[in-house]
């Protein structure tokens, strides 16, 4: 398997910094482009600076946020793929944006959607659509490799002590990012209605934490899998130092090979990697590993509607990835009957997950430019800043859904496993 | 619009009781035919005893159940179209079960979806299938008043006193249907967020109880739609008798004229008559209607896999009608971008609720005889029955689905709501 050398990603990135080319002329030519592009995403309410440090004329004066585009040869790429290109082109300083990053990707967003270009209605094919590499046994290695594989020092950085990649769960919006996912991971529990000696099997197990909260609360043994390198062998380091390697196995290797029976079945933030087109192979796989009486949780970023993932986003941060629509998931139940028990859209919490992970991000910042450099630390950016904007304005959802086989009658009477304070088990249940 | 007399229903199911033909032989080839039967229905663990009152030789002796079949002519009816002329035939009497109705329909139902004609894989055209009458607009009026306006008399001997018709919610398992039908207006209430001076439409109000308590405890004021003349008066009445009349009004007319604009949208088992042909216009209706801000609630019952309800429940007692699976429900949301926000599944919870509207029925047979006599009484323990075995071996589910528009950050930050000790407001909140 040809796996790509984990720096290329960062490499794909620093592209020379042109900076403005001082004193090239603008001219009528110029602001009517700028106006077309402006039109062309629905005319959001932002300022566009051209390379004379002038506000192209009537463009939106009073607005709080503004781009500044440095040069024409960018101007005009932005018009060619404004989605590819304002990514590129802003990491590499070609294009800065004026006021809250944040706060100008939800405007632009928000008006984009409102185009016929862009605007969201359903595309059978949207998650083929500027795809580098499809999620094929080693195309899913090479994907992952490409994001997850790039330093456990930097994750550490900015994600919580347990290393939780995934959507918190904020029981109150006041609480910590370290409380948050320690709840989301004590949610996930309780909805699988954990009990000791039972058997649990993880597709995607990230830095392998929510594996760990399992055997530690509830007492059963996990089984989790996992075809990030570094994840696991961060995985496997914390298992051995808190005690848990007689309970918690992590298996480098992929969800197709699952093998085994499982009285639960669990995936967080996996669901993104696999494609519609393997999600019929996820639900044989669920069906020949889960017990008769078993339950089962998919928690993924999803999609109200089938829309492709941004360019740059595909090509630059997640290739292969693709955050599917409830009917699409349905690819993965319905050929083996299994029930939908439960879906909660924790939509605003994941905006506020990532909004924590911003946070951190920036001020951790001169270890990442020593790390990797400037272009990457505007690629970061970037990328955070577009999943608190996409969470907060609707355009991107987080489903967790509750699965069981049809006949299993052990599955809740009633949400009251869903109280927020609930307390965390001890592990003698 | 030509709408059938209303006792034309009754009529059909008053076919003449043949009764045993005694003295008639059972010949080998008899027996031959009720073995090919019980195979073709994936050999249930039941007896089958022929007109000369023995059981088919090794058919299940020690079985709880059993079905006895009067006379060659119903044998071959079986055979030629089970569903159907299962349900005809034990309404008539030529049938008869021995042991408990429900366990003999669950032993059957179970065992039928093991075989390869009736077994659950998902068949796109299954809502078309065994359709008597598709739901335009003129359709849905004769489907509704053919199971509806049978008189309120006999649904007020088995309905609770609220005359609630849809799925109880049971805050535990031992609480009453009344309590549980109260419990389930107040869910459906804490889940839609309702405030005091907001609008609400409710499509599909059957006796009006939901309206009535929006309004009553959360000083809400309801445009409520029923096509239902019979249901429409009597909720007209009882609001009148309540004092509500200033904040409920009843209209007898179809969701597809539904006008206005409105903070919320609620449908309690109305979609199951729908069908989904017309899930694209119902979200029309409610794209057109709901507030920016607006949060929406189906409750259905549904499906975890496309498949046709049986040709007798469509042709006697719900003709039109058809419970959705989740991926069929998204035609309703996605053309208009809506969020799913949450999706409950109360499938046990409507188990129970048939069980205490079957125990209800079978307490007031004396006056249901009067009204309609013993074919009818047949057919709706037949009904009935089956509803308690659908729903407890998991053939059918009951899903509340909460949505919003896309944009909509008004949606619930935990499940804090669902408490199901909750109090109900006394409508000043």
């Amino acid at each position: 398997m040809n796996i790509p050398d984990k720096k290329a990603f960062v490499a794909t990135l620093n592209m020379p910094y042109c900076g403005a080319k001082n004193g090239e002329r603008v001219f009528g030519f110029d602001r009517w482009v700028a106006r077309t592009f402006l039109h062309a995403i629905g005319d959001p309410e932002v300022r566009i600076i051209l390379w004379d440090g002038v506000n192209v004329a009537d463009m939106a004066p009073a607005a709080a946020v503004g781009m500044v585009i440095h040069d024409r040869g960018t101007l005009l790429r932005l018009l060619a793929n404004p989605l590819l290109n304002f990514g590129d082109d802003y990491c590499a300083g070609r294009i800065e944006i004026e006021g809250d990053l944040v706060r100008f990707m939800e405007t632009v967003y928000r008006s984009m959607t409102c185009t016929t270009r862009f605007k969201r209605t359903s595309d059978p094919d949207a998650y083929r659509r500027h795809q580098p590499n499809l999620n094929s046994l080693s195309g899913s290695r090479c994907n992952i490799h490409h994001h997850y594989d790039i330093g456990n020092d930097f994750y550490r950085l900015w994600l919580d002590t347990e290393m939780l990649y995934t959507c918190a769960y904020f029981p109150d919006q006041h609480a910590s990012l370290e409380t948050a996912q320690v709840a989301k991971m004590d949610l996930v529990s309780r909805k699988l209605r954990l009990q000791p000696g039972q058997t649990v099997v993880e597709a995607g197990c990230g830095w392998g934490a929510q594996a760990r909260h399992m055997a530690r609360h509830y007492g059963v043994t996990v089984k989790a899998y996992n075809i990030s390198h570094e994840q696991i062998v961060y995985a496997r380091q914390r298992a051995r130092a808190e005690g848990l390697e007689g309970q918690v196995e992590y298996i480098e290797d992929d969800y197709r090979v699952i093998k085994g029976k499982y009285d639960a079945f669990v995936s967080v933030g996996m669901l993104e990697h696999v494609g519609p087109d393997h999600y019929q192979e996820l639900g044989a796989v669920i069906n020949r590993t889960l017990t008769e009486q078993g339950i089962g949780l998919i928690h993924t970023i999803g999609q109200n509607c089938a829309r492709p993932m941004s360019p740059w986003f595909l090509k630059r941060m997640f290739p292969g990835s693709y955050p599917p629509t409830i009917r699409e998931m349905m690819t993965i139940f319905e050929p083996w009957e299994f029930t939908i028990v439960d879906v909660e859209n924790l939509r605003l919490h994941y905006g506020k997950t990532c909004e924590n992970w911003l946070d951190r991000f920036e001020q951790n910042l001169d270890r990442v430019r020593e790390m990797f450099g400037d272009a990457f630390i505007r690629a970061w950016r970037l990328y955070l800043s577009g999943c608190v904007a996409n969470f907060t304005i609707g355009s991107l959802q987080l489903f967790q859904v509750v699965f069981s086989r049809p006949g299993n009658n052990r599955i809740p009477w009633t949400r009251e496993y869903c109280t927020p304070s609930a307390e965390i088990p001890d592990g003698n249940l």
